[in-house]
């Protein structure tokens, strides 16, 4: 028998947040009840806020509130710089790491023919035209170093050059099979600096 | 920069959750964003829901969103036997692994002099007034196995005496050191059923 209704309805609730089981949400729960009501109040606002009001940039595919996000409509990037990426987490780490000025494009994944992912999922018809329209001079494949990320890689690199547009890599340095999100500043800074130009 | 400001914001909030760290709120804003958009709005309105509306219970002093939780509501329920836990979760614990139907009383911490936790934070001045109206019949003493655990179910002992209460202890099974909300199911429905009487 529970004591509270409303106090299982926020642990069973608790449980969608990834790696969060029962005994976690459990705890979750009693320190949010016991220690942080303002917080959870606070969290509870933000959640329904983002929820509501978050979808995708037109242009990036990242998300964002606003049709355009606010890299995409900034008048202050690099215009002819455009760096593609995987996730947005991958995204917010190039952007929090580097001094990278220029723009993005967020796949949200990566091409695998076996799960039905293709170029079309991956939004790359948008990116073609964007390429063809001339005003992007390098692409930046930041793709993970993963059999998956390369072969998305190699795919850019193709569209890159059927535009005329000069496709580029993170140089050495992000570790192999490592996962983008997990490099550690200093490492990601430098591999984002170094890129170098894929020729073949 | 980051590309929405509303997801910086649901970060930063979800920071407030024990154990949750900058790349583990990113994780969970981006999982809930990308995959659990209902479940993330139910939990929400949970969290709103129980903070707004989750108190005390006036008799057992657990979390309840109504003056008496439906534990110490209940028709049901054998009066004579009263059960004291350290915490929410405790209870819980019992409740889950044992058959036990008879009431609680939740001390929501233990007797700790140093930190200015004395008979008063615990509520046992209302405890000691419940022994002694004489419904009460046994007291069971579910504290944790640790020093402080130990101290108040020495005192819990006492003020149960003083009523002509019978008191008793979980049995041995209970791993000494360690917290009653960890143990497994089985061991704590064994213990909980073994229960000694306080005799000394
Ligand atoms: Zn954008
Ligand atoms: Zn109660």
């Amino acid at each position: 028998m529970s004591a509270s209704p409303l106090l299982e309805q926020l642990i069973e609730s608790l449980r969608c947040l990834p790696g969060v089981g029962q005994k976690s949400a459990q705890r979750m729960a009693y320190h949010l009840l016991e220690r942080e009501r303002e917080g959870g109040l606070r969290l509870a606002g933000a959640l329904a806020e983002a929820i509501e009001r978050i979808g995708h940039c037109e242009s990036c595919r990242d998300f964002s509130e606003t049709p355009l996000c606010a890299i995409c409509a900034s008048g202050s990037r690099d215009r002819g710089l455009l760096c593609a990426v995987e996730s947005p987490a991958d995204r917010l780490a190039i952007e929090t790491a580097t001094g990278y000025r220029g723009l993005y494009f967020v796949l949200q994944g990566r091409l695998s023919p076996l799960d039905g992912i293709g170029p079309r999922e991956l939004g790359l018809d948008k990116l073609a035209e964007r390429l063809a329209a001339g005003e992007v001079r390098e692409l930046i494949i930041a793709t993970n170093p993963t059999v998956e990320g390369e072969a998305t890689a190699h795919y850019l690199a193709q569209l890159a050059r059927q535009a005329q547009v000069r496709p580029s890599r993170l140089a050495h340095g992000v570790p192999l099979g490592g996962e983008l999100e997990y490099v550690d500043r200093g490492t990601l800074a430098h591999a984002f600096g170094s890129r170098t130009e894929i020729t073949s």
